[in-house]
């Protein structure tokens, strides 16, 4: 007989090791084995006892698929996520890898523990930008058509949504981020405030809120998480926010 | 000269204490004053030297003014909130509450500090309904009108967003939350899962996962965190998720 192995996808947050839970720092000590993307496992110190398993991005699936079977094996393993496992990470690629895998989904003991989200991180370090209704939108196309993207754009902005961008531009993509400005142009007005969070958290950290008729796509890269207002969002001194009314 | 104070806004999670960064651990532990709604005041020990300042719900913006008042007299200041500050919570009513005092804004050395909001935990228990993009929506009509809540739900239907709701359903309001599901059956279909996610990582935590055509009114209350999948949403063994892809 097997001992029962366990198989924790955590999120170590966006940066700053006090934003770690008390509730990932133990999952952490108690592992056998961390799988994730390079620069996420190099956060995690080596210890006896700890194998550490560095893996490449766009590998999600291979990387899940390993990490269960290694807990079927009866390793304590954990996945490691940056910011919330839940949110354009790494638990939804476990569940896809769980679905395709023969045998019972149930045999295996999964736990999805959750960090703080680079949109909420950047958004206290800019004020209150997401107080009021919120999307949170991955602007990647490497899953889904752009054309879905823009929908959503055009929906959230609609909605009267204030919004959050992850993965708002890539050197694979560059003109994408541009067009998205444009949706929102039209959709919202020149005046809407948009903010640029790069480093959330990070030593380098660096925020800047401009209009949407002054930004430009070189504001974002793959680091950077961006928030739009809604139509009552504004400035109080060097804070944004958004009010609670609408 | 008045040595400045500074004023924290410091979100709690849901919950249980592990989920509690250390960033505000060490927050509340420097505090000289801790100010919230009731629930969340007596969630800290008393010790020498805090003095905690209990206020009732709704009063938002009085406890907001008071607690600058204190931290313009050299306080340190934590107001805790539930879940993350910036969420549904007391973060965007000090900015307000900072519009609308006299003075410079600036004067007033305030951070706020992210925490686990409910949404993400309950999405954590359930498995992954968040891993493509959402909506946050505040269903309660305290603050805006149920017309905007109504249009808000069709324009996330009909942009194919996951969607978790905060406040869903009170005792002065119990017919909405009944609404809100007719809008969602009509835009979404009766076979779009949804879950009931209720004490998140609290002892009585309960979930309960069921179609919309399955789901009433009853299932939710003040203390529920709703998620409502997008097309994609399935189970796999006793979890929930949305695949990345869509």
């Amino acid at each position: 007989m097997t001992t029962a192995g366990t198989l924790t996808v955590a999120g170590l947050g966006p940066g700053d090791e006090a934003l770690i839970t008390p509730e990932v720092r133990a999952a952490l000590d108690a592992a056998t084995d961390i799988v994730g993307y390079i620069p996420y496992v190099r956060r995690i110190a080596p210890r006896p006892g700890l194998t550490l398993h560095e893996s490449d991005n766009r590998v999600e699936l291979d990387r899940a698929a390993h990490a269960l079977d290694m807990a079927a094996q009866g390793r304590r393993v954990v996945i490691v996520s940056s910011g919330d496992p839940g949110v354009f990470a790494m638990a939804s690629a476990l569940f896809e890898a769980l679905e395709n895998r023969p045998g019972t989904p149930d045999d295996i003991d999964i736990r999805i523990l959750p960090g703080i989200t680079a949109m909420l991180a950047a958004a206290a370090q800019l004020g209150a930008p997401l107080g009021h209704d919120f999307c949170a939108i991955n602007l990647s196309d490497n899953l889904k058509p752009w054309s879905v993207i823009e929908h959503r754009l055009r929906m959230a902005a609609r909605g009267g949504f204030a919004m959050a961008f992850y993965n708002p531009r890539s050197a694979s993509r560059p003109h994408q981020f541009g067009q998205a400005l444009d949706i929102l142009r039209d959709e919202c007005g020149g005046e809407r405030l948009i903010s640029f969070a790069r480093d959330v958290t990070k030593p380098d950290q660096c925020l800047h809120t401009v209009t949407l008729a002054e930004a430009t796509p070189e504001m974002a890269d793959m680091r950077t998480v961006v928030i739009v207002g809604n139509a009552d969002t504004r400035r109080v001194g060097r804070y944004v926010y958004t009010p609670r009314r609408a």
